[in-house]
């Protein structure tokens, strides 16, 4: 785990630019996290707006610096509208972010993400390993919206869907996989708890906004905030008693994340 | 109150199986409660999922070992999408939960209610008692959501539905009634901070899931639901200052429950 | 500051009338803060019932004591549920609140907005200052939900707003502007941290439902409803570590609002 340093300054150089600068992160996400989705964006520091009807998305997309899309309760009238977003932010060369939650598990959902995934070509890519061999054509099923697999089960999908859009991808969990340009980086952080909490998946994808928002680069948006997810889980673990108290723990560690916390807990290995 | 040791092992046994099982529970439920079922679900052990479009709710259905269906906000196609996804749960024999929220507030939501409850003879129902009177033809408003009545006043009301559906019939509130096949069984516990917090009733109904995906008795499931909501809720409320801080201390008491919460206190009368 | 005895008089006697009455209110409301203002309005005392089908909101909104509307995650049925309860809350003078959620950031959110003010002419209009000018027709755009203005800077546009609907506008900030008949009355309670926490605003409408269900003077209602949230945001401050504690710590003081707590922090201005 060489380049601690460098990769310890890249990533509160982002979070000291998301406090700065509160990037409007648009979400088109699902019912279940989009509290916590919010609540972790404006914890990080950045200015989250939720918006899905067609009649607005295009300007809504239009104004933000990132655009982040998770199709956890799908439904047409949404599916249009991550449509209509997606194309304008690439017109705008908004970052997209999509998380295929789900995908795999139903027919509808698979082929729904791997349409996102064609027309869009998303700078990130966040989804656990079902999901990501799913995405990739691997057509075995998931198990809900939890994997069955280890991130590592999922590097070759991973990789063959970085090919595709040349962008990052991320297969996260017990250690998350980042794979970008036919390198892969690894984050070691993170707690078990944080599977316990239902959205901690959803709300890596929103921050991810939030770093591309403020990074060019794709893969060091995705892979300092899979670092910054993993520590504040890490934080929010020390002292909670379960996941109920783990939650607002989460929030209160990405509002206080420091420097210090970056360099004494980070745990990658750069390709 | 006898049979205790019975029932605190029945009680003991299905947590054990949730845990290890981790049942995937397909929940279409009302917005407001959607995170917190979802993270109940998972404190226990479960594995919740939601999905509501009709273009895949028979798979996701066809996949879980339960069916929760809540009518808290309710519209036209997330009525046809619980009956698609409840008439495929009947074919492939998984259990079906109904929370008919605000039964008797309005004719749209007492209709769709008595509907589901006919089409899908579902293996639980649980609600309050202004709900249960509703739903069996008592016409008598409710106030809002939350029930003016006593449990004790919906028990015949609960004995004729249970009559119909040959399921377990919850009347939820200080004391639970649940009515299965004639018989009466009574959970005493729980506390009165749970009324304070949107949500208890819908997540009652989801964990009732949980358990019916691993007791084939609908009713062991829905006392045996019924008496860990209770007694997570008695431990939420001991250090809890209001209704803020009882909710993630009822999360953390789902996680940590041990067989010996359920020893020390369980409250039943069994029929 | 003057009159602090008869504000905080009026205070407590609202707040006394809530936890007595329970007054329904009916919320039609975003995704995001549904949970939150429930949990907000069961706290303060008050019944939530959130309601969007056509087929049923003039039903309940003829049932509650108050209406709140919420343009926070728009759609075009979502609208016409707006104002078909907003009509029947009309006939029955049942108070309307009204959250113009985003007016200012896209043509729909204004227009709809705007919409509703001027057939709705709702009792109490809460919003920060970017909606509250965009509003009354100062075009400068919002950054996304957030406003970039103080509160005094809405000073004329909330004037304007109040001249043509004969109600009370609120906007809020760090001091929450209320005028109502050509007076202003100012609330200087709060805390930074509130702006941090998602639905703050949101909930504070919520909240001017309740008091407005219970104190036929538009004016007060929104004025009391704008010191609770303040004092009970510092409340909720005062031992919080970020915004993870802080919103258990907000609901918890809520439910424990106390005569003192009000006659020891109030911080008002009256006209």
């Amino acid at each position: 785990m060489e380049n601690h340093t460098h990769r310890a300054d890249s990533i509160w150089a982002d979070v000291e630019r998301i406090r700065a600068e509160a990037p409007l992160v648009h979400n088109i996400t699902n019912y279940v996290v989009m509290n916590v989705t919010a609540n972790a964006l404006l914890a990080i520091g950045a200015s989250p707006v939720m918006a899905h009807a067609e009649e607005e998305v295009a300007e809504m997309t239009a104004m933000a610096r990132a655009l982040a899309i998770n199709i956890g309760t799908l439904s047409a009238p949404w599916i249009a509208a991550m449509f209509q977003a997606g194309g304008v932010a690439r017109r705008h060369a908004v970052p997209i972010v999509l998380d295929p939650v789900g995908a795999g598990a139903t027919t509808f959902r698979t082929a729904t993400a791997r349409r996102l995934l064609e027309e869009l070509s998303p700078a990130v890519v966040r989804a656990n390993a079902s999901e990501i061999r799913a995405l990739a054509g691997d057509e075995r099923g998931t198990h809900g919206v939890d994997s069955a697999h280890s991130s590592e089960d999922a590097a070759g999908a991973a990789a063959a869907l970085s090919d595709r859009t040349h962008g990052a991808v991320v297969a996260s969990g017990a250690i998350d996989l980042i794979v970008s340009g036919g390198a892969t980086s690894r984050v070691f952080n993170g707690h078990p708890m944080m599977a316990k909490v239902t959205g901690m998946g959803c709300t890596a994808s929103a921050l991810a906004g939030a770093f591309a928002a403020v990074n060019p680069s794709a893969s060091d948006a995705a892979v300092n905030a899979m670092a910054v997810m993993g520590i504040a889980g890490e934080l929010a673990a020390e002292g909670a008693r379960g996941p109920g108290s783990f939650l607002p723990r989460f929030l209160d560690a990405l509002y206080l994340l420091s420097e210090s916390d970056i360099r004494s807990r980070l745990k990658v290995r750069e390709p």
